[in-house]
């Protein structure tokens, strides 16, 4: 039996200072938000550059040489691009060992937390950081798990749905990135506002004021076929996935809205 | 008369390589995708810190110089944080002029862009990204234009509709840093999946891999009350801003969905 929630270390500069109450370092808190999150955010410091970059990517964590292993493993990030993009280059001719630092950011929001003041106005949030360091793979076994972990990470199935295996073509013109994971942290905020006192005692003040929360979530919207499409409907796997993550998606903004009893 | 479609400098690393085709420099084009992003992703690099830090913040840009002024003008971008943040504290500390730098993006998922084979499927997406120097605000005036903005650009007309001015604690704990801008880009993919030539050409894979877009968009649900509100209904420039909201974003990615005739 694997050993049970596993937690990140906790460096300097992965601690959640404020608002501790809702830091977490669990492998599986944070890899759940990084897996269900279709857009991640990866940071670098390029060396001819005054500014970090920052650049919206699709990623996924997984294990090759464990495909089996659940959320709550050591787990490695792998990220896509195209082979000479500067991410890659930059990667792939960074003298350094273990490879080029990398920050990974993965944030939903869940709701508008509106309070009676502006500055106990707050987001319902889940958000995650990991820390790491980003090397090219070579292994071409390695290249084709990550593929088809990245693709199935955004449609589940949609793999085996199209044409695969790339060709070499497609195999020539896109890098694969498998980001070593040093560390990292999570925090979420769930429920309804909280005033302070002074205002909760402020009887015009709370008859004046809309007090509550506007859950936010995103929609898979009905599927709009290609003018080239030859296939009517649209698959099973799509519709099913699209349907359920819907549902589970505005269940939990709409659940997180309020304080737990 | 204003001069118009002022364009950001393009500097080596900030100009967009990959799909030139895609990128912007537009002032309006990027601050329009920023101050419709309710969640910024914020890099800068701590001076202690192996990796780059990155956080999900909260961030609108206006001019406190001429708060009239519209999105295709030079603007400043403001955030607020918790007075002994460390990204407050390094602002706060950091002895070069022109300040702390620091990049900021702001992205938005218009769609799932499903293509015959898998190196051809993308995103529809408006990704934008700033580039500059941070400095914390001092001025008391400039302080308070900077979080009814913010607080306005979360809910329109919410400052108002709340209690403000903020008290002494308020202003006490709260910090507002003013990032001046030195450059920016913007990337926008709109349309339907492009195949390739031999994919397009293979008559049994056309008959067997739906091809479209699932448009993606997010959703301002019902508002739910807290437990200690005692406003009803919900104020109106809520609702009217919640329903305009979403009609205007599934409406996009919708639009978006298809290649422009």
């Amino acid at each position: 039996m694997p050993v049970r929630d596993l937690q990140y270390p906790t460096e300097p500069f992965s601690t959640v200072k404020r608002h501790k109450e809702q830091g977490s370092y669990s492998l599986e808190t944070i890899h759940q938000i990084v897996n269900s999150c279709p857009m991640l955010h990866v940071s670098f410091q390029p060396p001819d550059s005054p500014f970090p970059a920052v650049l919206p990517m699709i990623g996924q964590m997984g294990s090759f040489a464990r495909p089996s292993a659940d959320l709550g493993e050591v787990l490695d990030l792998y990220l896509h691009g195209y082979v000479s993009s500067r991410i890659i280059n930059l990667t792939r001719d960074d003298p350094s060992s273990p490879g080029l630092p990398m920050t990974i950011a993965a944030s939903h929001l869940d709701g508008l937390v509106l309070a009676l003041t502006p500055n106990s106005h707050t987001y319902n949030y889940r958000s995650a950081v990991l820390f790491g360091h980003a090397a090219v793979v070579t292994d071409a076994a390695e290249r084709l798990y990550a593929m088809e972990l990245i693709t199935d990470g955004v449609v589940p199935r949609r793999w085996a749905g199209s044409r695969v295996p790339p060709n070499a073509a497609e195999l020539g013109s896109t890098s694969v990135l498998r980001v070593t994971i040093a560390t990292g942290s999570a925090k979420i905020r769930t429920g309804g506002p909280h005033d302070e006192r002074a205002d909760m005692a402020d009887d015009a003040l709370r008859g004046r004021v809309w007090t509550g929360v506007v859950p936010v979530y995103s929609v898979l919207g009905a599927p709009v076929a290609a003018g080239y499409n030859r296939v009517a409907p649209v698959p099973g796997y799509l519709e099913e996935w699209r349907n359920e993550t819907n549902k589970d998606t505005e269940e939990y903004a709409r659940e997180k809205a309020v304080d737990k009893s």
